[in-house]
């Protein structure tokens, strides 16, 4: 564990240093950040020294002497710059779908009267999937009602006990009003947690501004923490400290080392604590974090923003068969753009055979990420270049690939 | 991901070979791998290739390209093999706290006229913290019977829904009958978790012919796959096309790519899966498991009962003022040895300084693990020494020692 880089107050990010500072793979554009980043250079030279100086060398007293112990909330807190939160809200661990079942269960406990979690249909899978086991193991009268999300805001009721949302659509990047849909939850009683999957390190977020309740999240998308980084947990200032976890591990007690025989839950966030920190990812998620330090969040929305802008533009005066399935108005979505086309897996292959890393959601979804930490203007258009001669071509198709070598 | 190293059957273990596999200290006896093992060199290898020929070159496409979508069953069956399941029956991820949580409401939701949760004051404090937060989620009238280790097979009545128990304490090594206690527990119709912490490569576990229902366990102490290294749940074939997880996370799904709306458990093992898999960490702790592939169990346990024998035998000689806290029959002993003593953790720390690591447990014990894959009776001769040394001469006692210093 090592501190931040210190810096001079960066005038504004420069993203050709931030580009340098990743392992891309020559001869590929890599437009799928917004499901695994890429490896950032750093990391494999701190894998390396956990594993010679800590591990190696301190073995079990690495816990205290290499702050191993403290990484789960040390870690969050660099999070936490990203997502407007203060520090000592955010716990890193576990997955993303264990953390939305501990934030959901934790959310219920608050309003016991209450028996419907409201979400949407454009939430991830998981987030529902998790309330429905809840559901199950409660084994009482709740009820997950799953709306359109155009109709979120008009169906947050008073029967509503928690609005689970993902704040960005992991399909289209359709982006919910985080502030406008907490307020009006509040309004009536009720509770949100906000899926910042799509969010974190994609758009500017601020969770305290917003006065979102609790929030959840992965590291291995635009925090490039790696595949299967940990995922985290928010808890807002009003509910740190009588916040009751469904998952009461040893290391969310208020003394884990005593060993008592029953559970007290620990001081503010650490009372979200389950199990052993995972120590290798948190030291590869570290490492990638180190980049953030070189940027605003602004500059990186910015930047974002440009890129998708361009990208719709050109690919949409290249190749008209392609809808665009994502918001039209920037502020509006994401950081990822979504065409529809209906051989959009086969187009999505032919894609990826030209060098052009998207990816496909069902039905007919063709998805593709912008992540401005290492994806440029020319990128874009390289991107566009490859993505335009395989949709113009219908090099996915074998017929027709056949066909154009006999015209020729 | 590569496969177990190829090997001709092996006669018996070579214990030689195994400890030239390990990255171990100069000067240093470590007695604490029932803690945290330390690093196999082969880790650091497979670290820097998952990073720079899977996740740096295939990026996304590594979820199939490098197999990590199947690491966990995979690594899983590796484990398997070690505590006598089936293949197809262990599923690593998460940690071990979740994966209580995960068994314990499985099991509870198929004994649901059952109210009683059957534990010991011998099991980790995290496993009955766990179930007392699953019963406060439930919301119902369950309890949480704690009752003496040596009272367990007496208290298993009708009243029980699942003994949730440690095999080996983790204070005294004592250990429970895991065969016996299951019996006990099917003739009154209830289940059994075994929490292998400090089993899985410690002794030998045989749990199809225990007939145990569930067991979970940790991969950092005997396995060795580095700090916070995932846990593992177990589900016996007859029940693991019928168990409901509570944690039922889009990796459990029957087609999690298919992004249904509704959750469809998936087949077999497959529906234990929560979240995404922990790729870094699950390769370290496969690289961790090739070492495996050169011993058998039998021959790991007969040698860690010659190495504690020898322990207690050699200190007890030199050291009266220490009491045995571990059973003294080797065959009621796990692959640790406790001594009580009432400055236990100053005495620890001054074996610490003195090159030999051992821990401490309130109130009053100084633990010390023995690994026959690194630890050796040399091993154990010297460390010893050290301890006697510390113990006769009160080196951890300021006065005592200025008080010698004085008289020499």
């Amino acid at each position: 564990m090592t501190p931040p880089i210190e810096l001079a107050a960066p005038a504004m990010t420069d993203f050709a240093t931030t580009k340098s500072l990743f392992e891309l793979p020559e001869g590929i554009i890599y437009l799928d950040g917004n499901s695994l980043g890429p490896p950032p250079k750093a990391v494999a030279q701190r894998l390396s020294d956990v594993l010679r100086h800590e591990w190696g060398r301190m073995l079990i007293t690495g816990w205290n002497g290499a702050g191993w112990m403290a990484q789960p909330s040390y870690v969050g807190d660099r999070i936490a710059r990203l997502i407007g939160a203060t520090p000592g809200h955010v716990m890193v661990g576990d997955t993303l779908s264990v953390q939305v079942y501990q934030a959901l269960a934790a959310a219920l406990g608050m309003r016991p009267g209450r028996k419907v979690i409201l979400s949407d249909s454009g939430n991830f899978p998981s987030d529902l999937y998790i309330a429905e086991g809840l559901i199950n193991t409660l084994d009482r009268d709740y009820e997950l009602r799953v709306v359109a999300p155009q109709d979120i805001e008009a169906q947050i009721t008073s029967e509503v006990a928690v609005a689970l949302l993902t704040e960005v659509d992991y399909r289209s990047a359709r982006m919910h009003d985080m502030q406008r849909v907490t307020e009006k939850a509040h309004a009536v009683g009720a509770l949100t947690i906000w899926d910042l999957a799509h969010s974190a390190g994609a758009i500017e977020v601020d969770l305290s501004k917003a006065k979102a309740d609790f929030a959840v999240g992965c590291t291995y998308k635009y925090l490039n923490g790696g595949p299967g980084a940990p995922g985290f947990v928010y808890v807002a200032p009003p509910h740190i400290e009588t916040v009751q976890p469904a998952l009461t591990g040893w290391l969310g007690h208020a003394a884990p080392f005593a060993f008592e025989p029953s559970y007290r839950a620990g001081t503010g966030i650490e009372r979200m604590r389950v199990g052993t920190p995972p120590v290798l990812a948190l030291a590869a998620l570290e490492a990638a974090l180190d980049i953030w330090d070189h940027t605003s969040m602004a500059d990186v929305r910015a930047c974002s923003i440009a890129l998708t802008e361009q990208f719709i533009t050109e690919l949409e005066a290249r190749c008209p068969m392609l809808q665009l399935a994502s918001p039209r108005d920037p502020m509006q979505r994401g950081s990822q753009v979504s065409f529809q086309f209906d051989q959009g897996y086969a187009a999505i292959q032919a894609c990826i055979a030209g060098g052009v890393i998207g990816d496909f959601r069902a039905p007919d979804l063709m998805r593709f990420g912008f992540t401005p930490l290492y994806i440029d203007a020319g990128d874009v258009t390289a991107a566009v270049e490859v993505i335009a001669e395989v949709m113009v071509h219908r090099l996915w198709d074998l017929d027709a690939f056949k066909a154009r070598a006999h015209v020729t």
